[in-house]
């Protein structure tokens, strides 16, 4: 949607000097590191501007492509590394090539769940402030805001051409579409991946959705056959601001595990034309490549992973589309004024565990969960030139911080809003002087609307129970004890004081910068051929309301 | 000791050609695979005979020599893998380094425990074949038997220069020592570091031996004073067949930490001695480096690590010595024809768990249990212009394996005696062919004297409880769930049929080649210079038996 923060003409493009007159405002933890971090990060951003300003005169002036792919429920840990390569007997060659050829993000914090770490990842804010927390399944009528500031509408204020390919997974309402949201062009499923590959006949079989199909039990006592996710739409088409268009589906048709694999394989498809597209233009370009795999429940004819589970396969499937979406990026030639970020988006959907292959590895925990093993996950970053090859960096980085960075190596820092708080912290300088020049030792970390744990350093305080004192929460130490399982209860005072007084802060900054509303409004407005059985569907959604 | 199996002289250096002809008797399992593989093998065996006689003729006829570096209880992951390193914040460069020169084992499955690892390479046999299963701290009157044909024996018969440094732990009785097992010189403590590190006043005083020392209790219904370990031998040297002294030890003396960390001061110095007068010698040498750290229990003055837990700072210490070690290699001109082997013995000892960092990672369970966090290591191979650098291997393999394969490396397989069930495999091939060569796809995986659970491919059984039938017991899919979390109950039937084949098997085989006795005699002698304080704890040690 359009900014609804408008910038007077004269600022544009002044950019690091305006910010540093009009600070971002971010929470009261990150005030409290500038209290004692601050004149050498303003002796460092001097380093950092004449660096950035060096690194575009060499390229005729045209600051870097972003080419962000963000890879679905995946624990750290499953790629990027030939241990667990080897442990979990699924081979990533090319996002390992990758981790090689950039810098490792050791400590990258995501949300917990798929809707709001792409939304902290957008708007630069954990989604709670936008009343986002997770997009379900079905009809919503709920989604990002237009108020939100996204990231592409930042970059398309200095030029840059947008598009998004993939889940999206931020709602099922006009003002939530990535065409919407600042995407010149997007293709993308309304939804996500549970209607798609998981409500099946197919998935049923693999033992993985019992009974969806009425074939599968008996019904005699079935009654509400709308019980069921039925008629939704699938996958869309749409151009920035026109109307959406679902494609490859016909009034009547069923949705099927070949018509999945198909939208998989037409996203690919889409991803290298798009990249083709918007690398031949002279306005420098930030694609989102958000694949759909390796989310999958079905089990393939022909096992091509040492692990042969439903999900391992998908992912050494899409490690080869990544290789081929980066041989793609050489072949354009713009690779080297390219950045880019491979990362997961939380940790595995392991309620499915079990035989699925869908379990848990060095961390505990998983998707939905505030534990590591739910919020780290592996994140690769490629600058070539720019950022030393194959190094790591144990610095605490937060999907939000993304935001913040890119608008910053764009040139487009000042029109980051000023009126609400930003919780990504920029990272640039770390990308340029690496390891060690991180710019945040802390983490808040949600479950949708509650916070659930406190990240400090080596340290990790889970929040007490409701009305339970702050002595009562227990604090881990995560390098010594990185599956959080010994509370260390009388080995520290953590808990009961500084952890507190972190939270405090917190909460000081919600009162004067209260959460503002989701977007709200009729499910699938804006597309333009819905299918009778869609029609149907949304009547009755909203017949009740 | 001296061979109890005697070759005739004739025999002598005749090598593969006789071992083809007088067979080494494997387990069961093993005699499936060959029948299905034997034909490949034998053609196989061929070229590996040609090319080690290349190596040989290239290395001016003298077989390679061989550095193996045992470290104790370390975590699959713990060391060689950047990314494991930053989830404990742990660097160990130099072993990360020696991974990327050779070949990493990525299935390495040790025994569950200190003494039958070490036995289980030493002899090429599960140890319990001998009778031994683990060696406690305190007095025994028992050890490895001189019945059992050890490696370095072995690699004498052929002319090796043989030396050990560090833990031993196979025994407190003459014939169980280093220098009567084989090596020509041998610097080593008598028991391990449970009362070299964990019964002191420090350790005391670092919350993890709780009331050891008088002072850190009331004692007021104390009886038996000598309920602690007192007087124990604790570091001796000796040649081959000669007395052994006890070093660095007055009469009266108080053990401390600090003692403990001159002791291993004192091997790593002595390691780097032993390698410069073996490499100085006409004879290939097999040298043996087998550290005490990380094994510690008193936090450091000041951390080195960012995990800074006792256990985490002496393996980064330990990890530079290491790195001093193939530098001092490197300087005595010997390094090209030496492999290198680094391992560790089992899984962490996570009873200490907590505060300390001694918690479990990626496999679950640790030091004593049959779970793939006991008995899964971390192991590095490289041989300079042989091994690929670089590269890794999922096929499995067993510590026991070691003694097979150098035997067939260094030209004396001939000396592996005929009478017994050898279980190492000759792994020669998969060292030089690499990947997809291994010739085992089976572990038996003992606890002590029991047999807990059978590997087979990706598939792993734990033993059902005594008197269940064999469907009852739990099958895991080991790349699926590498925590062993989700028993394949309903998902195969494995556990009821081919496991339960397998355990026949290899019960047929102790029933035909019966379980010797473990060593027996009277505790210390041989040491010449006993502390009165020792003769006293022998004596009363031995009054009522």
């Amino acid at each position: 949607m359009r900014l609804r923060y408008i910038l007077p003409a004269l600022l544009i493009g002044a950019g690091s000097a305006l910010a540093q007159e009009t600070p971002i405002v971010h929470d009261g933890e990150f005030e409290f590191l500038r209290a004692q971090f601050g004149e050498a990060w303003d002796a460092q951003d001097v380093e950092v501007d004449a660096k950035l300003t060096e690194i575009r005169a060499a390229n005729g002036g045209k600051p870097p492509n972003f080419l962000y792919i963000l890879i679905d429920d995946v624990s750290f840990g499953q790629m990027g590394d030939r241990k667990m390569n080897y442990v979990m007997g699924i081979e990533t060659p090319s996002i390992n090539q990758l981790a090689t050829e950039g810098m490792s993000l050791m400590r990258m914090y995501t949300e917990p769940s798929c809707t709001p770490t792409r939304t902290a990842m957008l708007t630069g804010r954990h989604p709670i402030r936008a009343g986002v927390e997770e997009v379900k399944v079905a009809l919503v009528g709920e989604g990002l805001p237009t108020s939100e500031v996204t990231l592409p509408e930042i970059l398309k204020q200095v030029g840059y051409n947008t598009a998004h390919i993939g889940k999206w997974h931020q709602g099922d309402i006009e003002q939530s579409y990535p065409h919407n949201q600042g995407f010149d062009w997007a293709a993308f499923p309304l939804h996500q991946q549970v209607q798609l590959s998981l409500m099946i006949p197919e998935a049923m079989r693999s033992n993985a959705m019992l009974g969806y199909v009425p074939e599968g039990q008996n019904n005699q006592f079935l009654l509400d056959e709308r019980f069921k996710p039925y008629g939704l739409v699938t996958g869309v088409e749409a151009e920035a601001g026109g109307p959406a268009l679902e494609v490859d589906m016909s009034a009547g048709e069923v949705w099927t595990q070949a018509k999945y694999e198909e939208m998989n394989e037409r996203y690919q498809r889409q991803a290298l034309e798009q990249l083709e597209r918007v690398a031949s233009e002279d306005a420098p370009f930030f694609l989102q490549y958000w694949p759909l795999y390796p989310l999958n429940f079905v089990y393939p004819d022909q096992a091509i992973s040492r692990n042969g589970g439903f999900h391992a396969d998908k992912l050494q499937l899409l490690d080869g589309w990544i290789g081929d979406l980066l041989a793609k990026l050489e072949e354009t030639g713009t690779a080297d004024n390219t950045i880019v970020v491979l990362m997961a988006d939380n940790g595995l959907m392991y309620h499915y565990e079990g035989s699925s292959g869908l379990n848990q590895l060095i961390y505990r925990g998983g998707k939905t969960q505030h534990l590591e093993g739910g919020v780290r996950t592996d994140a690769f970053i490629r600058w070539p030139g720019v950022i030393e090859p194959n190094t790591a960096a144990g610095d605490i980085v937060h999907v939000s911080d993304i935001f913040t960075t890119m608008a910053r190596i764009a040139g487009a820092t000042a029109f980051i809003p000023r009126d609400r708080v930003i919780d990504g912290i920029d990272q640039t300088a770390l990308l340029l002087n690496g390891e060690g020049n991180g710019r945040r030792d802390y983490v808040y970390v949600y479950e949708g609307p509650v916070l659930r744990s406190v990240v400090k350093q080596e340290f990790k305080m889970h929040l007490p129970a409701p009305g339970q004192p702050g002595a009562a929460a227990p604090t881990y130490n995560i390098y010594r004890d990185p599956r959080e399982e010994h509370p260390l209860v009388g080995y520290s005072l953590w808990a009961g004081a500084s952890f507190q007084d972190m939270i405090k802060r917190h909460q000081k900054m919600i009162a004067k910068y209260p959460h503002s509303e989701i977007g709200k409004g009729t499910p699938y407005e804006g597309i333009e051929n819905l299918r009778p059985e869609t029609e149907l569907t949304r009547d009755v959604f909203m017949s009740w309301q």
